[in-house]
């Protein structure tokens, strides 16, 4: 299964690579692999964090934040934000990130543990459970002032009624769309003739084409991290390998918050 | 019914309209109309050109294509743009600026008859139609090098099939989707997640947003039409008002070619 992991180097031929030291790469998911030292990069753990923090914050699932975020959705001050996916880790990086940029922030999530978790640990101005059954009423109240940027890595009806409530000009950011990607029968977004009324720009992006800004978005956001400014979690899978098949089906499930990381307690993830 | 008409001033307490001259304003389906000047724009025929041109391609229309185009496409030489609706008022616009400025344009229409009409007249690189029984296959065919701009006028498996077969960093320009407008169901593009993989920029406008610059695109419009760079057809209704309500219909089955004008005969338009 190809993946990106974090192992402790336990032989070496190369003086980039000290044996003990952590390195990571997309060696995929085993327990042991013999890598070419120009596929992988050294990893240290980052003043007020953790190693694992290379996976998250400061791998990709942090850079897409920052790259959808700013580069793509532009936003700014003033600025109303809504993510969907929000305690997802790349979610809940887009909404702190857009809190210090100064902008109003409004997370989508799959629990009311998770809604607790955005506004009460992270800082957003508000968070919604889309499982609660009046969702659909509470989002149009919470959303009266209309969306500036919405943030989506769900798709399906969560970005049907944010076409619905999109304010003129606003900036669509397509990330994923994890409602769609087991769906037999993809579901486009029936309201996108709001695209039209509302002059909309719905614009996709993969992180991997920022891959020249990487060193100074990761300095940012090692910055942020280390002054406590961002807040991370991370749902640790205990057992290994042998588990991880089944922690992807729960993160399809909705069961996790923030990363997802399958962690060897014998020996750590190793490569 | 609301709508843009041309009308000649039959009575005038403003010099600004004497009697016999011409004037187009948004006054509606009507024979009479008694209008406030301020409300009216002198209209005269433009070199190369007919009274009507103000209301298609020194219009609304026209306007469209070109703000659309230009604008929101951002279109380029060297690109590769296909247009949908490709014989009406605004597309067929879009695709004789799009060889002015140096792409190559396919574009897609509803008969046989469009399609020589875009090929033999308006000097459109390849053209087809979508009634075709074998539409789908050609036009996989025709896009075999990718779409660099999508200019929609339509929606629907038209808009699916374009999003199958663009290139890296595609321009999407959502002008409308008649396809759409009467669907009791409206049915969103189920291949929006190229949107994400392809990296798609997917935008709607109005024109009315680029009033500020209505006098230089027209001028630059009316110029390519002396010059005769710009061809354009209009499909005239006889017998007046009395025959509007078809023309619309006519209009949604794909009956016209260029604008659709329903003109008085006795009288001609009269506002």
């Amino acid at each position: 299964m190809r993946g990106a992991a974090i192992g402790v180097i336990k032989a070496s031929k190369s003086d980039a690579f000290p044996i003990g030291s952590y390195a990571t790469g997309t060696v995929g998911w085993t327990e042991l692999a013999i890598v070419n030292g120009k596929h992988l990069e050294k990893v240290e753990i980052p003043k007020n964090g953790q190693i694992t923090d290379a996976l998250g914050v400061l791998g990709m699932t942090g850079l897409t934040a920052y790259f959808g975020l700013l580069e793509v959705g532009k936003i700014k001050a003033g600025d109303f934000l809504v993510v969907s996916g929000a305690a997802g880790a790349t979610g809940s990086v887009v909404g702190q990130i857009a809190k210090l940029k100064g902008a109003t922030v409004l997370g989508i999530a799959g629990s009311d543990h998770k809604v607790r978790w955005l506004k009460d640990e992270l800082g957003f101005d508000d968070a919604l459970n889309y499982k609660d059954h009046d969702f659909a009423r509470k989002f149009k109240e919470a959303t009266k002032d209309l969306i500036d940027v919405f943030f989506d890595n769900v798709g399906g009806e969560v970005l049907d009624l944010a076409l619905s409530r999109a304010k003129p000009h606003a900036r669509f950011v397509i990330c994923g769309a994890i409602s769609q990607y087991n769906s037999s029968k993809p579901q486009g977004p029936k309201n996108y003739l709001n695209i039209i009324s509302m002059r909309i720009r719905m614009e996709g992006f993969i992180v991997f084409d920022y891959v020249e800004q990487y060193l100074e978005a990761c300095r940012q956001l090692a910055q942020w991290l280390a002054e406590g400014k961002i807040q991370r979690k991370e749902t640790v899978v205990k057992g290994g390998l042998a588990k991880a098949e089944q922690a992807l089906v729960d993160l399809y499930n909705g069961i996790n918050t923030g990363e997802s990381l399958p962690r060897n307690e014998m020996r750590r993830t190793e490569c």
